[in-house]
């Protein structure tokens, strides 16, 4: 059975049983999902141009004035078909290129790195002193720590070059348990240093800094979409997929790692230095993603208890993992504490200094989940807030990502007849992303648009404000306007998303405050982390209620704190230790397991709060 | 250029260069030799029948009555020839076959093995303890010990097996440092326990023992050749082997591991075993047949101040060694001491009991070196002296090794005019070996042959003692009725050559106990080890004075103490540990760095010794 896609006019056989979406991966064109082809986001809707299709689900064809439309993940070819694939639905083969990059140049003073490259001098040997070659080398090593195992190579290297060098020889070590392996033996005169790479793999994007492991400079840093996304946009989506797609735990486990080794190459190439000479790597990111990156089913992670199948990663070789740099190279996995409390925050409470710190700081990563950090060098807890994929832009109805052309800028005069928008990269708007998300909702209620509760105050003088097929609807910008050949609006049900995602997180922080018998006053800092943060209005974050109302001055933009938090790993192993005290000693709350919270997110469904005394400084319109 | 080897009448081409010796390998033909290929030991003769070669050292081709005559390692084919492989030249690829197992079919009780299968229930996880499933299993085998690291495949199966069997499951550990590595993850009710194999490799033959690491039984054993016999005999002939012929690391490696292999494949169809079945390997050796075995040159080890590559191995996977048994099952090498005090006799203290023992005992095993190990719990001391090849039956000319037909038994009548030989299996005699070359000295100074100093005593009435080309020689067997068309004689040269060897041990003996201010006597227990103390006579040993004269009952042959320890360390982890604390606590003493041993070797150069005191027991004849 024949699929023609327009308007690429690419044809594809599609197998027996297969949906249009998944013979759409075989044309390499790739349809926005976000419920893992499961037919409830309905983000891959596509046009029926020619031919008949079967229906795997109610409702999945339809039509409409424009013609006849069907969900691909729930269609099935049932002659040849010929479709055409809007822009809305296509997941661009261009996104990557608008990931931007991070490069933390700040050098890491000091370096005490988990692979080290040293020259050292033996005594020679006599015959009253003739201990074995690799023994003596373990005693000359002494100073570094104790030499507790060896790479055969190595070992098989190692008497010859010590005699060829009058016992003067380089020799790398890799860290592994308490002690060192031998990793490589060389001449002497070494004078290229052994690289390493932090690696934080988002959901959504993932990042690879490339450092000299001998001096802790960063060299160069690269970043682009996980290519994961095309499979499923958001973390639930993608255990989905691994879970319904023949082999979907291997394409996911395939898709992270071409990305990854396609950015190792990049900085290789950028660098000139060769992935052989890259001989550790550490990497953090959340639960589900370290799972799939080492090809680990995370299906019981969305399933109650929510149990992850590890958090303790073992060290493993580069091969076992996948990443193309030097095959024996050790990965360092940072560790994790719970489902929805990754190695990303663990990583971040390390970038932070979190937990050394004096009194009382808030770390804060908002994105599908806002998973948050509070405590210090006394105590820490953590918690994980589903706060739904509307901040990633998805379910809302012109939400796209962080992408050229989102609408991150919203600014509505008072009234609301009028609005200004400014877009990623000043491109023709695509849809709005999560940061314009914010300032939509914290400006519409500004403007005297919205009420208390979020919901729009009906206008019918103001041509903005309209009746569509959800109720009512916001304008920000017309068809003709856009990239999309859509309206771009912001509906009721939209905003209703985006109030339940802010009150989720503000409950979630009151939690953890009510555990540790604190108010908002009591934190000192707050860290706000991760790719979206960047793009965060202070003010408007607060004025909605997402962000407690604290003195401006303690609010702090940490950016890659995952990836800052996994290059401190690599250059400095008391951090690796550091890394398993801290995730042993953060004290997860289940939110799910007490009621408190139930109360906390019901309360938080206002503008910004049912409590205006935990607001004093917004100002409320109207 | 041709060589045509005769009478196989097998013709191969010779390489530029090679010589005859290098072209039979190529036939699979192995000719004998003892000297690496170095045109010493004169072994690997061969009757030029027609064509040209070309010497590469003096002396290398001559005339004899019968023909001409070559050494095939010094002589380089200059046309196309045909060469006659004698009988005593060739080394019989069947000899192997008459290598003896000793299946040591008692069972070590109470196995703590290094590879563990267990049945664990876990608590099942609720939302109050949603610890992930590594580190609750983790919990679960705390009894066993600590969880340290876990193989890749097996976390990838865990979360499925424990929620398919009610979180009640198979494990494996496999032994690493201090704690265990998960090794593999199987539903309940496996019945099948896993398997080990403990491996002596001797520089003459090599055993496996295969055992259940669940029961501790031993389940079968197998021996054979070492098949690196056939590119040296002895273990200096091996070294200069591997750096003198191309690839001859290489070469060497591969032929223990295709000897191992090929016993591993026997016992494999023996006991319907699937070698993937096979888990863990314990392997004992001296120090350059383990070096071998990992492709480790042991070059240095000849050379002063005879520096081991390594004492401590780490632990490897065996698709690292080469061993074809499950890939990742690990191999366990027991440490060594030294250049010549390997890990076999680490392994013999470890079998015997001996560090743990009260009083002074003293572990012997006689090879091309004597090796021993003299004390108890207090204190280890340990020696090597370099005996020659006299008791491998090499540097004798009629000499041989432990094969069918050797000469064994040697019984001289008074006066040396008659003797009474047998031979191994009763087949026709071709040559004398090791213990055969005791008793035949022993016997030969009973019957008033000798002098004290081991010199024949002139008797023209005495058809056997004859004047041959180095001196006098004695008849043992005339060429008519041996299997190697020439008489078996025991020249003046050999009885030096044994005498010297015999006096090294003595002295070896006689320094260490100097060491620990003791006599002889002080020895409660002497344990005699390896394939050649089982037919060692005691009377004959401790007249010619190899053995100490002590009451008969303090001697205890103790077989393959080597493979046994080895067992041992499989089945108990302890033991493991016991291993290298042996190793660490015993104390080598190097006998070419004082001046007391070329004293105590001197005054052994007799029979028994200069010192008739010490050997009380001993009648003098004449």
């Amino acid at each position: 059975m024949q699929v023609r896609f327009q308007p690429d006019d690419v044809t594809v056989p599609a197998r027996e049983g297969e949906t249009l979406l998944q013979a759409g991966w075989q044309a390499g064109i790739y349809l926005r999902q976000t419920c893992g082809g499961q037919g409830t986001c309905a983000k891959c809707r596509v046009e029926l141009l020619s031919g008949e299709l079967t229906a795997l689900q109610e409702g999945a064809i339809w039509e409409e004035a424009s013609g006849r439309w069907a969900l691909a993940c729930q269609t099935v070819p049932a002659s040849e078909v010929e479709v055409r694939v809007p822009p809305r639905t296509r997941l661009s083969e261009d996104e990557g290129a608008g990931v931007l990059t991070e490069t933390d140049e700040e050098e890491i003073a000091a370096p005490a790195p988990l692979y080290l490259r040293r020259e050292v001098a033996l005594k020679a040997p006599t015959l009253e002193d003739a201990t074995d070659d690799l023994l003596r080398l373990g005693m000359a090593l002494r100073a570094e720590g104790e030499l507790t195992g060896a790479r055969l190579e190595a070992v098989r290297r190692l008497p010859t070059v010590l005699r060829e060098h009058d016992f003067q020889i380089t020799v790398d070590l890799a860290r592994r348990g308490g002690g060192w392996e031998l990793a490589e033996v060389s001449p002497p005169g070494v004078t290229e240093p052994p690289f390493g790479v932090a690696v934080d793999i988002g959901t959504t994007t993932v990042a690879v800094s490339l450092v000299d492991l001998s001096s802790g400079y960063s060299l160069a840093a690269a970043g682009d979409y996980n290519a994961q996304v095309r499979l499923g946009e958001d973390v639930i989506s993608r255990i989905v997929f691994t879970e319904e797609s023949p082999h979907g735990l291997h394409d996911m486990r395939r898709a992270v790692l071409n990305t990854v080794n396609g950015l190792l190459e990049k900085l290789s190439a950028r660098t000139s230095i060769d992935r052989n000479s890259i001989r550790a790597a550490a990497v953090a990111g959340n639960t589900t993603m370290i799972s799939l990156l080492l090809g680990v089913s995370p299906r019981f992670l969305r399933r109650e208890p929510y149990v992850p199948p590890l958090t303790r990663v073992p060290v493993l070789a580069a091969r076992e993992v996948g990443l193309r740099i030097h095959p024996e190279a050790q990965v360092y996995c940072l560790p994790s504490v719970a489902s929805y409390l990754g190695a990303d925050l663990v990583s971040g409470v390390l970038a932070t200094g979190l937990g050394h710190s004096e009194g009382v700081s808030l770390l804060l990563d908002v994105g599908t989940n806002g998973e948050m950090v509070l405590g210090g060098a006394d105590w820490l807890l953590g918690c994980a807030c589903s706060a739904g994929p509307a901040f990633e832009g998805s379910g809302i109805r012109s939400g796209t990502r962080a992408v050229p052309g989102a609408i991150e800028k919203v600014e509505v005069a008072p009234g609301g007849r009028s609005v200004e928008i400014g877009t990623m990269g000043g491109a023709r708007p695509v849809g709005i992303c999560g940061s314009g998300l914010i300032e939509a909702l914290g400006s519409l209620a500004e403007a005297g648009v919205l009420d208390r509760a979020g919901k729009f105050l009906p206008d019918p003088d103001n041509p903005r404000l309209r009746r569509g097929e959800d109720g009512w609807e916001y304008l920000l910008a017309g068809a003709a306007d856009t990239a999309v050949e859509e309206d771009i609006v912001l509906a009721q049900t939209d905003l209703d998303n985006l109030i339940r995602a802010k009150g989720a997180i503000f409950a979630g922080l009151r939690t953890l405050l009510q555990v540790a018998d604190l108010r908002p006053s009591d934190i000192q800092r707050v860290y706000i982390a991760g790719g979206f943060g960047r793009f965060l209005d202070l003010e408007r974050s607060i004025r909605i209620g997402l962000l407690p109302d604290l003195p401006r001055e303690v609010f702090r933009y940490v950016g890659n704190s995952s990836l800052r938090g996994a290059k401190e790993v690599l250059l400095d192993r008391r951090r690796w230790e550091e890394a398993h005290e801290t995730a042993d000693r953060l004290t997860y709350v289940e939110l799910s397991a007490g009621t408190s919270f139930m109360d906390e997110f019901v309360s938080a469904l206002f503008l910004p709060h049912t409590d205006l005394e935990l607001f004093p400084s917004v100002r409320l319109a109207g």
